[in-house]
């Protein structure tokens, strides 16, 4: 078995290593030896330390290497679409295998690939590309096929969930931790991929087609980040018995007309201590998948990082090594639900709200009005008061309210609403909540 | 695809009501939709409910129907070791892909099955045999393939996780624990083979098989129970900050002679409170995978109930008539490695010691001394006395070590000399400790 690899940076130069150091028992898993062919970089004198392969190997035309005779295998570690895209849709219908870590590509445009892997007859495995080491897309891409998968739940950012841990555990504000973040290694000198969602919400539209055999892009994903995170948020979670992570939620639903859909989403949102996500700390990742037959179950690991990602990509080039020397392709794109992916707006969630409102009698009467308004039920209500309590007179009070779940367009405008009553003076927090305990 | 059922008891029935209502999906996985051929049971005319399924397919010839040319899937859901075996011996040979639950079995005789499926050319697939629904098998077997795994740590038998769970809860005792599990339905009638660790046995047998490449079977798996667990071992557990969980512990090693090796066991041990497997309640199953480059990853779910087996068995059901219709097979067992098992002596472990001793000078001196001769090395001791002190004699106090890690005969022989101390009156538990803070 011949290996091109394309990119030799943190992840590239750690699938060598692992190639050279475990080669015997790679090729008795195998049945045959794993030799690299090809390494496409960019700059082909660059220092790479002490990688053990043959400095020979290296070129820097990727697209010749990935259609040369000699390669059966194409591993791709560069990440973005371009030109990642072009070579491996070369290496595709040349017949090659395909092995990426690329979770922009295939939120971007997976079916591309899925395309162009049905069309030469090679494999394309990306293991790699969700939640590092943790096997995920196997199980549901095989165990669970024979299940109707009815939510995944995931902490897929290791450099959100790194910085959201610190806030909780040391009351920091966002910026103070993630410039703890930065100074660590665990988030990159532009954050925006991460802080923003971008990275969570590419991961979550690769797990949504898994789970509910439809294609999902990128852009049909709902995404908010976390910069918007207070110290207060944080707070007010912790004393409701919860923690705020960064979630993709992917869920199945019915709409309106009673047409099955899925919903996919990626924001902040709180949830209980006694959750399992909760507890998944530091950089970790979890993904908490619901069955209806199996149940609950979760995935847990470290999410990225050169060694654990090369590990996933190794099982991968395993596999489809195999299948080629048994002149075999595994089970292509499984699309054919085909389920609409219905608009934020429609998607069911909860809100819990943190109002500062006058210390006045009627306030609570007037906001749980605008609720009734919008249909949205009420679960919990807070009162604390900052002045004299009940008879006090335009003095500050807060109000903190949890409600059932509702649709998201409704909630949303409830709160637009609370805004425009005069006894309200200002919206202090709006957090969704998920997973009730 | 047509599909033998062996067994119609609590899993075989939710799989053929699953087979029903996913039946369109099912069709749509595979490409071809899947129907029932036959159900072999012991006795044909017995109520079984609304079971959506045609009478005529029940039949009383199991041996018949797994030869039958109109099988191409045989799903075996009986359990124990004969028939079964006989049964699945003449499917495989047949050329038949064989799904089972069947943990005893393929502890006991894994390899004749696996050398019938190699001879008759059809799959062998079990991911229901551990763990119920949570995939573990399939990342064991495929998606860590390109990783070295170093350690399997598992709690894998929910009826003593229920029980152990129940007695850190409330502080009962093993027998009090077992009768609400029982009444619960959490413990069977005759739970010899959960609380004496049988259960958990095989399916470190067949955990380890997988992760090590390397057949391992029940006799080769060290086993302990938990009915010698005692509220005042889960109290001294919880003083150190642990908890008390019933382990399967499958792990490399090194022999003295330098050769790998594999050492298997299942014994209660304490585990720290920030292990991810302490909070693993109920009867929940979790398993923990350490692997050189992945790190270490958790697998989480329900560990037994129909629903959830079934769930397990149709997705391999789906994953082996996928491969039937493209006429190939998938993997083969991979034993290639071949390890040698060490005795349960060598394994390394470290002991939570405690002991009633009479409380006088030089007492820990004669303590330590104890260890130093069987060269074990002492990590904490806690000394706590229950009379005057320093210079009280002949007064009751008791002594709490906890060991570095060590060959387990040198800690048994350890114990087994304080026990011929004149100054230690008894020693009050001796537990392993497990999973490093």
């Amino acid at each position: 078995m011949r290996l091109a690899l394309l990119g030799c940076g943190t992840v590239g130069s750690e699938v060598v290593r692992l190639l050279h150091s475990q080669s015997a028992d790679l090729a008795a898993r195998i049945g045959a030896p794993l030799e690299i062919a090809g390494i496409a970089v960019r700059r082909i004198g660059r220092d790479r330390g002490e990688l053990p392969v043959d400095p020979a190997v290296f070129t820097s035309d990727p697209f010749d290497l990935v259609k040369r005779d000699d390669v059966d295998v194409v591993v791709e570690c560069v990440g973005g679409i371009e030109p990642a895209r072009s070579w491996l849709v070369e290496a595709l219908r040349a017949g090659k295998s395909v092995v990426t870590a690329n979770k922009v590509l295939l939120a971007e445009d997976g079916g591309t690939l899925h395309d162009a892997a049905a069309q030469g007859g090679g494999d394309l495995y990306y293991e790699a590309a969700v939640a590092g080491a943790i096997p995920l897309l196997r199980p549901l891409r095989e165990s669970l096929h024979g299940d109707r998968v009815t939510q995944v739940t995931g902490i897929v950012n290791g450099t959100t969930n790194f910085i959201l841990s610190a806030m909780d555990t040391t009351g920091a504000g966002f910026a103070e931790a993630l410039a703890e973040a930065t100074d660590l290694g665990y988030a990159e000198a532009d954050p925006t991929a991460d802080v923003e969602g971008f990275d969570a919400a590419a991961k979550a539209a690769i797990l949504a087609s898994l789970a509910f055999h439809t294609r999902v892009g990128a852009a049909d994903v709902h995404r908010e980040g976390i910069t918007e995170v207070t110290a207060a948020d944080v707070a007010s979670a912790k004393a409701m018995g919860c923690t705020i992570k960064l979630l993709c939620i992917a869920a199945r639903g019915t709409a309106a007309d009673g047409r099955e859909t899925v919903s996919v989403r990626v924001h902040p949102a709180m949830i209980p201590l006694t959750h399992p996500l909760a507890s998944v700390g530091d950089a970790f990742n979890a993904v908490f998948v619901e069955a209806e037959a199996a149940g609950q179950l979760m995935f847990y690991g470290p999410g990225a990082g050169g060694a654990p990602t090369a590990s996933a990509v190794l099982g991968d080039v395993v596999a489809v090594s195999r299948n080629r020397l048994a002149g075999v392709r595994a089970a292509s794109e499984s699309a054919y639900a085909d389920l609409p992916v219905r608009p934020m707006g429609e998607a069911l969630t909860r809100y819990h709200i943190s109002l500062d409102v006058t210390d006045r009698p009627g306030v609570l009467a007037a906001v749980a009005g605008v609720f009734a308004q919008h249909d949205v039920s009420i679960a919990t209500v807070r009162q604390g008061s900052a002045g004299s309590g009940v008879a006090g007179r335009d003095e500050d009070a807060d109000l903190v309210i949890v409600t059932h779940v509702a649709p998201d367009a409704a909630l949303a405008a409830t709160v637009q609403a609370l805004r425009g009553l005069d006894t309200v003076r200002s919206v202090a927090s709006v957090l969704r909540v998920e997973g009730s305990a």
